[in-house]
C-alpha cells in the first residue's frame, strides 16, 4: 500500500469515517452517532478524533492522500460554506471546512452527500465502466448527483444535482425548497410514509391502516414495501406513485442530457420490484432518446445503451466517493 | 483575414450559407429555398453550389478553416447519419455527411441546429461571457442546446440538449415524440396555435375567434402575441401557459444544472414580453438555486448570478454556431 485517503460520510443519522487504499479496498470504518441534536460542535470533534485515530493507525503503512467529507447540504465550493442543510441545524452559513482544516491542520475536501455518492457509485460500484453518470439517492429526502468526464458536475456556485426538486407534478404537493410537486415529494422515504397517511385517511386502505394504528415505529417505508410486495394493492398504488415520479424525472433527464447510466440508491431503492416495473414504463414511453438506445435492443452497441439501474455499493457509496475525492483532486 | 470557415443552416424553410471569420465577422450569406419538397438531393446541390461559391470567392484573402452544418435533427455524430428529423423528410438514416463530403471532397461538421444555435449565443451573442451555457429554441418546435466548458454536451450518442421534451404536465398535452406533456406543446409556435384554437373552441375568445374565421394566414404565434399586447385576455392567458411550462422546465434545469446563463431563441422568443413575467415568477417560486443565486439580489456576485435572457443574435445564432465548429474543432 502506498498511499490511502479518509473519507467521512457525515449522515443524518450516523457519522461514519473509513481509511480507503486507492484500490477501494476500506482499511477500517468507524461508526459514530452524529449526535446532531448536541450541536455541531460536538460532531466536528467527533469527527475529527476519529481523522485523527485513522490517520495514525495506517501512517506506517502509507502515506495519507487527504481527506474527503461528505456533507447532507448545500456546499460553496469555493469558501467551504455550508449554504443550506434541513438535517443539520446550526450548520448553515458556518465555515465548516475552515473549521475542520484548523483543528486538523491540513486540508480537506468537502462535497454534498449526494455527490460523493454519485462519485462512490462511479469508481467502484453500477457506474465503474461509465465516464458520465447520473445518480438519485432516495433517502428522507431525494438527492442527485451528476458526474460528467469523470468529474463531479458543480455547476456555477456548487449546487448542482439538485435533482429531488425537478418538477414532476406542476400543481403538486408543497416541497420544503419552496416549491410543489418536486420528485422529493413522490420518492422519498418521507413522501411514501406521507402517501400511505393519505391512503389510509382516505379509507379502504386495510392493511395500511392497521400498521398505521399500530403506532409510528411500525409504519415505515419498509413496512409499506413489504405490504407492497404481499400483494396489498393500496400499498402497490404508492410504489407506482414513487415509480411513475421517477419516470418522468428519468425521461426529462435522459432527453436531456443523453449520459450511458442513471443509477438509483438510497434506502428505497431496495424497493427496487416494488417501484421500478412503473418506472422504466414510463421511461419507455416518455422518452424518445431512451427507446433510441435501449438497452432490451440486442442490435444497440453495448456502448451506445441507456442503463437504468441500482446502486451497488448501498451506505458505503458516499463513503467510498468522499476517499475517492483527494485521489483524484489536485491538492490547494 | 487569415481564416475563414463556412457555416450553413438548414432550417425547415430557409438554406442559409455565411462565409464567417475568425473574428465572427460575416463576409456574406447566401439565403436560398431549402425546397424541401424538391426532395434530399436537390436541397444538398444547393448547398454544395453555395459552399463552393463561398469558398472559391474567399479564397484569395484568407484560408478555409472547414464547413459546419446546423441541421433539424438528431444527428449520430459518429458516422453523420440523421437519425431523425420529422422536418427533413427523406433524410432519415441517411449518410448526409458522407454524402456531402463525397460531393466536396472535404470534411464537413454535422450539427444539430439547436445545439449550433446554442453554440451560436455561447460565441457572440448572450452567453458570449460564459463557459456554460443552456439555450431553449422556440420555434415549430422547441429545440435544446446545452454549453459545459466551452464545447456542445453531445451525450453518449449525440442526443442531449434534447430539452423540448422534458414534461411539464405530465398527463398533457400528446407531443409528436410519443411522450404527453412536453414543453413542445405548450411553448412552440405550434403550441401557440393550438391552445388559440382550443380558447376559440372553448368560446369566449372573441378577437382570437375573429382572426381565426378570417383564415390561416393570420391566425399565426406573432398575430395571437399582438393581441396580447393589446390587452386581449384570451390572448394573454396563452402567453401566461407559455411562460408557465417554460418557468416548470427552467427551473428543474437551474436546480439540476446550475449553470450561470439559460438563454430563449427562436421566433416565439420575441413574445419575450408577453411570456417572461410568468416564467420568471415561475422560476423563483420552484427554484431555490434560482433564488440564491438571483440576478435581483445585489449582493450575489455577478459571477454567481443565474441569468435568464433572451437570445440577441436572431436567425444568425445557428449560421453563426455551425460556421464556428470548425474553428474549434480538431481536424479529423
Amino acid at each position: 500500500m502506498s498511499q490511502f485517503s479518509i473519507g467521512v460520510d457525515l449522515g443524518g443519522t450516523n457519522l461514519r469515517i473509513a481509511a480507503v487504499e486507492e484500490s477501494g479496498h476500506i482499511l477500517e470504518t468507524i461508526t459514530t452517532g452524529t449526535e446532531v441534536s448536541r450541536g455541531r460542535d460536538v460532531v466536528i470533534t467527533e469527527m475529527c478524533d476519529a481523522i485523527r485515530a485513522l490517520s495514525v493507525k495506517f501512517q506506517a503503512s502509507g502515506s495519507l492522500r487527504g481527506i474527503g467529507i461528505g456533507v447532507p447540504g448545500i456546499i460553496d465550493m469555493k469558501t467551504g460554506m455550508v449554504l443550506n442543510s434541513p438535517n443539520l441545524p446550526g450548520w448553515r452559513d458556518f465555515p465548516v471546512r475552515q473549521e475542520i482544516e484548523r483543528r486538523l491542520m491540513t486540508h480537506v475536501i468537502l462535497e454534498n452527500d449526494a455527490n460523493s455518492a454519485a462519485f462512490g457509485e462511479k469508481w467502484l460500484g453500477a457506474g465503474r465502466d461509465y465516464d458520465d453518470l447520473c445518480m438519485l439517492t432516495l433517502g428522507t429526502g431525494v438527492g442527485g448527483g451528476l458526474v460528467f468526464e469523470g468529474r463531479i458536475w458543480h455547476g456555477m456556485t456548487g449546487m448542482a444535482g439538485e435533482l429531488g426538486h425537478t418538477a414532476v407534478e406542476p400543481n403538486g404537493h408543497p416541497c420544503g425548497c419552496g416549491s410543489v410537486g418536486c420528485l422529493e415529494q413522490y420518492a422519498s422515504a418521507t413522501a411514501i410514509k406521507r402517501m400511505a397517511k393519505e391512503a389510509v385517511a382516505a379509507g379502504g386502505a386495510g392493511e395500511l391502516e392497521k400498521a398505521f394504528n399500530r403506532g409510528s415505529d411500525d409504519f415505515s417505508a419498509k413496512l409499506i414495501y413489504t405490504l407492497a410486495i404481499q400483494g396489498d394493492k393500496p400499498a402497490q398504488n404508492i410504489f407506482k406513485r414513487v415509480g411513475q415520479a421517477l419516470g418522468v424525472t428519468l425521461a426529462s433527464l435522459i432527453n436531456g442530457l443523453n449520459l450511458p447510466i442513471y443509477v438509483i440508491g438510497g434506502g428505497v431503492s431496495h424497493s427496487w420490484d416494488a417501484f421500478a416495473p412503473t418506472m422504466m414504463e414510463e421511461i419507455k414511453k416518455r422518452s424518445f432518446v431512451y427507446v433510441a438506445t435501449s438497452s432490451e435492443d440486442p442490435n444497440t452497441p453495448r456502448l451506445q445503451k441507456t442503463i437504468v439501474t441500482r446502486a451497488v455499493l448501498g451506505g458505503d457509496a458516499g463513503l467510498l466517493g468522499a476517499a475517492r475525492l483527494p485521489m483524484v483532486m489536485p491538492k490547494r
